[in-house]
């Protein structure tokens, strides 16, 4: 896309012509496909369901979208009302569910990232399948998977990143990131020209530490150059192996 | 390699075990090679020598080695007589060939380190083929081989490293780098307990900016680890295409 594009444009447009060059370059989306899109009420997911809803009347196809939202024992603080207001705007049926992740711990066992994350990407794909959607789209970005890809080479040793479109073996549903050509600041501020609230719910066990490490390691190694990054995620795709495509 | 070894080895037997696990993994030498070592009189390529005369009885191999260096217009500095008695001492021939490079430069163009190394590296391959030198091994180690593997990525937008085998499609020798297991930092202390001369010819245009620059970004996001640089490395072996072997 032409550099003068982006110092042209505003942030909503960028990230709409970012998503539709993803979506059509990697086939994310088909004819009459039934979307569940992922929400946390966070910037990144309701970002992309806003605009998976404006990619419409581009993409010239019939799917359908609603998102579900996952409750758990300690979010109670979720802006679910600006969420649910959101995306009635957009004509995006919204369903919340309650997980009880921690009275599912088994006792005397800790809470960790990895456990809550796997119960609630069950809790996703069962709800999906349940409800007869095909795709279920997540919210992440650029920068997430060049994190991710740092994170598997340094911490296991192993070449391998975030799959872009990801069908699941056991489940007749695929996972779709239409956001992974988008940097998350170029999310941030399409979110705050959409008005969007920055504000998540907070996990109270903290953030992912080794992920905010990795983080400040990039930017500092890319000197949080946007050429270094799109360079970096070009090289994912180069060659035989296209480290966006499933394993 | 247990971590105990490290521990408990000294530097020059370090590089040693490092040196002969490369050889065996990746069949660098073959019996009867005749193989020719690009020495520069730095502590890298002069390590590299020393440890090829040292796996001799490791290897079980007959092969025979010589050393070439390369003097060009703007190297008077070299410390070649010491480079040449060390070379002498471990039964090794040495020849010295001048290459005018400067000479060579067409009117009115400058001098640039991508020019005057591929000026070197031909004079090198062309000697090689006319001597009957089936290899060339160089002294590239796995601060080397990290360094261009993010140089490719974040400047070109290329997953490539540096072979650690690389056969010429033109001409009847390979190139081998038998040194791509090892730190640089262990062939620093390696050629310390030996006694080498830290000090190769200076290039009076400057060392390579951009790979120094590379090398303390990879020092700050690795914290300088060797655990996530042997990680790296392994991660560039990972899967069907090994970025290690030959494009």
């Amino acid at each position: 896309m032409a550099d003068r594009f982006f110092r042209r444009a505003g942030s909503c447009e960028i990230v709409k012509k970012l998503a539709a060059k993803a979506v059509f370059e990697r086939g994310l989306i088909d004819e009459g496909d039934r979307i569940l899109i992922a929400v946390s009420g966070g910037k990144d997911s309701t970002t992309l369901a806003w605009v998976l809803s404006e990619l419409r009347p581009i993409l010239k196809k019939n799917y359908e979208l609603a998102a579900l939202h996952i409750s758990s024992d300690f979010c109670s603080c979720c802006k679910k009302s600006a969420l649910s207001k959101n995306l009635a705007g957009w004509d995006i049926p919204f369903t919340d569910l309650f997980v009880p992740v921690m009275g599912r711990l088994g006792e005397g066992r800790k809470m960790n990232c990895y456990w809550c994350s796997t119960q609630r990407r069950t809790e996703l794909l069962t709800y999906a399948v349940k409800n007869g959607f095909n795709k279920i789209a997540l919210g992440h970005h650029l920068d997430d998977i060049i994190e991710t890809f740092f994170m598997n080479m340094t911490a296991k040793g192993e070449l391998s990143a975030m799959p872009v479109i990801l069908a699941y073996r056991k489940y007749p549903v695929s996972l779709i990131r239409p956001l992974f050509y988008i940097e998350e600041k170029q999310i941030v501020s399409a979110a705050d020209e959409l008005g969007f609230s920055r504000s998540a719910c907070t996990c109270p066990w903290g953030v992912n530490s080794m992920r905010r490490d990795m983080r400040e390691k990039i930017n500092a190694f890319t000197g949080a150059s946007p050429a270094v990054k799109r360079r970096i995620l070009r090289s994912l795709s180069d060659g035989p192996r296209d480290l966006l495509e499933e394993p």
